[in-house]
């Protein structure tokens, strides 16, 4: 689909990638495929935490444990994708030169280490300030790069904490865990949008700064559109399950082999789900015959429309809603939503590989969801496979260090 | 806690926002919270459909409906926060003219009209950049620009359509709904990203483009992250409800008056939680001594703890698990969330009043989650309570109209 030939809107910008484990290299995923050069920093012993998540692939396809030295975890061939990969021991005392070195040919370095880390390890934003005052520094932490108690931060602390937690699951019941890691992947999409704004203002400015996002701000911000005080004070409920009783008909219904979602809140859509029903006189029916009082009988009014679907595939009241122009989605596994030829087609989501044991389609991934018209957007076919996979287009390439130099580094357990 | 002197960075950028409901009006709200100038473009017969959401503030504080003529909806109140307002019947052949007048000041327009629409009413992309070259021109809708089927889509449709809400629930129970409107939150957030990656490449190129995002992309591509083929080929579920027995114990657990989320992953985590919980002695017991027999025993595991915790109310679940180094957090009600005093200094939450009747601290809403360390973000104090409310500052002195054109197009019912 894509035009290779064109441009990527980010090309010429250059990334010093400190971060690891999902939200820092999430940020760094987007920027890469947005045409920034991404060089990811890993620590030679072990590398970012991904490395270890299970399942893995290789030459024998997908495992839950590493089989062979060249398996990788899919967790690491995802969000490595289009990033060169250095070795470098922050911890030992020459790493602060070599990355001063990296930050005087850079735009920008993202970090997410616990808050107050890349200080003490000497590469915080006032180091790498006074190597490169363009640099525009972002730091990416559980609930901010002030926070006296650190940054660190699970996604799903986050998502208790956030109030996201709660929003979800039936009045009655227990909050639900969201099964995507929202807070791991909004904080990161925040930082980038952080990183851009500062680009924008360096071109008027000539400087760089640093950006500071927090998982919590993130999913709270988020949370925060829907009006939680103003509702409580006319006693709607911040929780109301598989449907919105005050939009009824509203919500996820049981079919024969499934679920779906319908909308049917208007009074042209209720007479549509009607009629789909085999019940058209119920729009004539004082218990449903306006929207205030389909609220009001929304109990029974669920009820019947559950009784009708649990008798039919999902396929066959999709098709009947659909004839009759009443919204309705089928509640897909995330499988079959990966490849809907819609998001395939606009590489909404992509195929990834092993680079050595091509997959063809069999694992998809996050792509870019932005079209531009006067660019594209996608990965550069490198990845850091092994731990340092680019050290010398780094160090001797970009940075200019001699072979006795990168000798030294080695030898010394700088770099490897 | 923000320094006012402190610039914007996105200051100097104009922004036409033909946009309504929410995707589109939480995308211009970002752009003015980062100091763009927005001007948001309503159909002088009712203006932006959230004009209608219950509940509406006014007068006589917050109520499900409108009493006076200047009540607000608090939906409106919160999305047209820093942006002016002028009306516009873009269906008025006059329309055209304007918007081109108004696109001629700008450097980006913004839409989430049905897929085609815009292009219908003549104020497209094509249009726009006939008129403005530089002009960067974002469309948001359901699948995308070039959906055949329009690209109407409401929330649930996607959250549907993209994974998301099958990845959430207990596995023999039904999916679940997430509260948060997270497609329609998430579109927005990428079209930001978009149209600044847009503007970096207008500085190298001086020219605009065309930016398309879709919310069944932009949510897919989220869910995409997870591998889900890789799970089902290793028999890793992809639904686990408020546990994930494969990390044993994480999760959510009961509490006497409450819910918290627990991670004890690790070896060191779980020999806290066992001492948390009195029974120190669990961590030498064969059932629970490894990562690999707790996971294996998770469902006696998860029991002994729901146990322990059922008894207790939260804040001494959270003292004893944090005494011990366990991350904990209490599962949140939403109001409680957007007060929390780290979410307030950092500005990511941010009361909200309405102009004429100031009600302090009581509405809280989004605010923009990024810290800058040489920037502010925020809100200016503009709104368009009433449609058109900004006209005269727009066509008179913005576009130099006289008072003699005003009148007519008044009078001809253009922009009044």
């Amino acid at each position: 689909m894509t035009d290779i030939t064109m441009p990527r809107p980010l090309e010429g910008l250059r990334v010093i990638d400190l971060t690891r484990a999902l939200a820092g290299p999430y940020a760094t995923l987007l920027l890469a495929g947005l045409g920034a050069e991404v060089i990811k920093v890993e620590d030679p012993k072990g590398g970012d935490l991904a490395r270890e998540n299970s399942p893995y692939v290789g030459r024998d396809g997908v495992g839950i444990e590493r089989r062979y030295d060249d398996d990788v975890s899919i967790s690491h061939l995802t969000r490595a994708r289009g990033k060169k990969g250095v070795a470098l021991n922050l911890k030992h005392p020459a790493a602060r030169g070599i990355f001063a070195d990296l930050v005087r040919t850079a735009d920008i370095v993202v970090e997410n280490f616990t808050a107050g880390t890349a200080d003490r390890l000497g590469v915080g934003y006032g180091f790498a300030q006074s190597v490169n005052p363009r640099i525009i520094y972002c730091s990416l932490s559980g609930f901010g790069a002030d926070a006296p108690e650190g940054g660190k931060a699970m996604d799903i602390v986050i998502q208790a904490l956030s109030g996201a937690m709660y929003t979800s699951g039936e009045t009655d019941h227990p909050p639900v865990r969201i099964g995507i890691p929202m807070a791991d992947m909004l904080a990161p999409v925040f930082a980038v949008i952080g990183i851009l704004s500062a680009l924008e203002q360096r071109h008027r400015t000539g400087l760089g700064q640093h950006i500071d996002v927090s998982m919590l701000g993130a999913l709270t911000s988020f949370v925060a559109i829907e009006n939680w005080a103003a509702m409580r004070a006319v006693d709607m409920p911040a929780r109301t399950g598989l449907t919105v009783q005050r939009l009824s008909p509203f919500g996820v219904f049981e079919c024969a082999d499934g679920y779906v979602a319908v909308v049917a809140v208007h009074h042209k859509l209720a007479a549509g789900l009607f009629r789909a029903m085999g019940e058209p006189e119920l729009i004539d029916d004082p218990r449903f015959a306006t929207r205030d009082v389909r609220v009001a009988n929304s109990v029974e009014l669920e009820a019947r429309i559950n009784a009708w679907s649990r008798t039919l595939p999902v396929a066959e009241v999709v098709a009947k809603l659909e004839a009759e122009g009443v919204p309705v989605a089928e509640v897909r596994h995330p499988e079959d939503a990966l490849v809907d030829p819609r998001v395939v087609a606009r590489e909404e989501t992509l195929a990834v590989s092993h680079p050595d044991y091509p997959s063809g389609d069999a694992l998809r991934t996050a792509g870019i969801p932005i079209r531009f018209s006067a660019a594209r957007a996608g990965f550069d076919p490198v990845m850091p496979v092994a731990i340092g996979e680019h050290n010398q287009d780094i160090y001797r390439d970009l940075l200019g260090y001699d072979e006795a130099k990168l000798a030294a580094l080695v030898r010394d357990g700088v770099v490897a």
